[in-house]
């Protein structure tokens, strides 16, 4: 079982920064759904924030707009067929969609938000006032994080560690159609 | 030597799905510049738009609003120090940047910025109006792809292959201080 540690919110943008796909929660007057979302990003650092792309059609977007909060799950590779499941259909058609995709969470502190089982970083976020200007004509929703934690197998002292764990707590990175990378392999500066 | 072919604007969102590190191209009045950037990603299909953070304090960003146009390419593996050299240094304290950091590059037909040779797919954009309610208070440009290119030992028919080229060719994806994770294996449907 994966222990959840809590980040320094300082240190939340690295949760984001390497471009994987993320889990995106909601809820509002006792619905709450989860859906796939490859375009998220980092937006500052202290206070941490973040932008990520919300379809006005899905119910994701419907709860955010009512409740003005969200959360953010990294999944893994052992949750890719989750992540393509929640990816794949909508709460507005089925009202269990997180039983029928096999979701467990818990729901966060700060905002009531899903946070799902098994991925590997969670952060509850806050919609910023600038979203009014941009989710109108670009389903860009701004968010401040105000809380954040992260699996201390793979996330530790500020920043990940793939290399030295299983294969299968990886983030995920969409390519198309169902199809992702999993990270690779460290860079590290050669002139070091 | 990179044989770089367009891509279909329907396809460009494609390039930055899986969240790489990105290079920032710019151009004004006789000046280039070249910067390393981690927070991009998509923010629509067709026309393809792009979101990317770019700070106030940079040379990028003073020519990216001087001339509302900017390029955005991919570097890969075979150009993590380049990545992060232009990353390291302003072009404001170093007006031979490009040189010091060795990049070689042409100029984009449609915008003039810098698309820079070995990087593994190219974007020319055009600066969206809504970047005027969210540059000033979150440094977030949001502009639409006019043209791109990718490199077709990685990117085909409309999507990446990085499991049948050389590593050397992999996006990266920055974690911190100058330490990225090239792109890793493919993770296919299961249940196909």
């Amino acid at each position: 079982m994966a222990a959840m540690q809590a980040v320094p919110l300082d240190k939340a943008s690295r949760l984001l920064n390497h471009g994987p796909t993320v889990l995106v929660g909601s809820a509002h007057a006792g619905r709450a759904n989860v859906m796939a979302a490859a375009w998220a990003m980092p937006l500052d650092f202290t206070p941490p924030k973040v932008a990520v792309v919300i379809d006005k059609a899905t119910l994701t977007r419907e709860l955010v707009e009512a409740s003005g909060v969200l959360s953010i799950c990294v999944p893994c590779v052992g949750q890719a067929d989750l992540t393509r499941a929640v990816g794949g259909e909508s709460g507005k058609d089925h009202p269990d969609k997180l039983q029928r995709c096999g979701v467990s969470c818990e729901f966060g502190p700060h905002t009531g938000c899903p946070l799902v089982h098994g991925a590997i970083a969670w952060m509850e976020c806050r919609v910023l006032p600038a979203t009014a200007h941009v989710a109108g004509p670009h389903d860009l929703i701004l968010a401040e994080v105000v809380s954040a934690w992260a699996d201390e197998r793979v996330f530790s002292g500020g920043r990940w560690h793939f290399e030295s764990a299983p294969e299968e707590l990886r983030s995920l990175h969409h390519v198309a159609g169902g199809m992702f990378y999993a990270v690779g392999s460290p860079i590290k500066p050669v002139r070091e």
